[in-house]
């Protein structure tokens, strides 16, 4: 089977864009990143992808007149790449419908909690560890989901839990959480390029 | 250290109070339950009581005047025997602020889904399961937690995670989550006689 071909977006560092950089390398994601794009100019994935050899491209918001213009842009640049699947790793900004019909069941988000739980609008990065930590759950985790129109609503393909306990911080279970969404996104990205997810409804069905 | 001394409130089978019945007498919670209650008169839960020579009673709701009255009734009847922790064993009525102020902190409830997900009103009993169903989530739970004023939002003691299989049925499901519920309620109840649980804002800190 050909390598399935990968568009990431990120806005930062980027460690979730490293994981699938590894395990495409090291045989275990049969796929190939065509090519990175992030909003923000100092967002250290840049980085890694280009020590990996791999096409990265700086879009600037603010040179477009709107979510939409900016949106077709990335279209144009994904579709120019013939990229099948799209990675959120990290990626702040909402995606515009144009996005996500063009890549309808083919964009994947990862997000640090267990949906529904402490997601939705406002609930991204650090937030979603603070309200974690302010409720006093005892249980929280990661979700890798398709994405649809709304924010974190879309079908989901893997969870995974993670324990809180009394003596973890915002530092301690933000790093818990990343360990696990990273082993989850590569889980994911290896099923999607393995063609062995299926969207059914709302359930996502592991062949 | 003396048995504490529990009430518990039931509406139904009582497989939740049967294993407090259960781990109270191979010792492995240091309590007494003074008192079963249920509002549902042929609910099995009050024949379990019989047969472990526990005092029962079937309050009729329907006559009282008002939930009010009828929960102080309830608290009559817990005050009488002197009890000290009050059990919710699938009791699907809402306490009224007296009852909560009565017992404050002393009210543990258990709910079948990893709260703040699919809890509040209208999410109770198999309601519950469907909606973890219908949602699509792969990971399900139970939560221990003790009661205050709103509907499934005091301070968390226990959870514990669930998967939702592909295969999963509304009867696999509710099987699966009833073994976990019975498992840390029995839990979060040995802690309480215990006197290891210590409610701080809204985190519960085991000791």
């Amino acid at each position: 089977m050909e390598p399935t071909r990968i568009g990431v977006l990120i806005s930062g560092g980027g460690t979730n864009l490293q994981a699938i950089i590894d395990n495409i390398k090291n045989g275990n994601i049969n796929g190939r990143i065509e090519l990175i794009i992030s909003n923000k100019k100092d967002a250290y994935g840049l980085i890694r992808g280009k020590k990996a050899n791999i096409d990265t491209l700086y879009l600037d918001r603010k040179q477009f007149n709107s979510e939409e213009e900016y949106n077709l842009e990335l279209i144009k640049k994904f579709k120019e790449k013939n990229v099948d699947l799209v990675v959120l790793a990290g990626y702040l900004r909402v995606l515009s419908k144009d996005f996500i019909e063009a890549f309808r069941g083919r964009i994947i988000n990862i997000h640090p909690s267990l949906i529904p739980s402490f997601c939705g609008k406002g609930f991204y990065g650090e937030k979603v560890h603070k309200a974690v930590l302010d409720y006093g759950v005892k249980i929280t985790g990661a979700t890798v989901h398709f994405v649809d129109e709304g924010t974190d609503t879309g079908p989901i393909i893997l969870q995974e839990a993670v324990e809180v306990e009394d003596t973890d911080t915002l530092e301690t279970l933000k790093e818990k959480v990343l360990r696990v969404e990273h082993k989850i996104l590569v889980q994911a990205v290896k099923l999607y390029c393995q063609n062995r997810l299926s969207i059914e409804g709302r359930k996502v069905i592991i062949k």
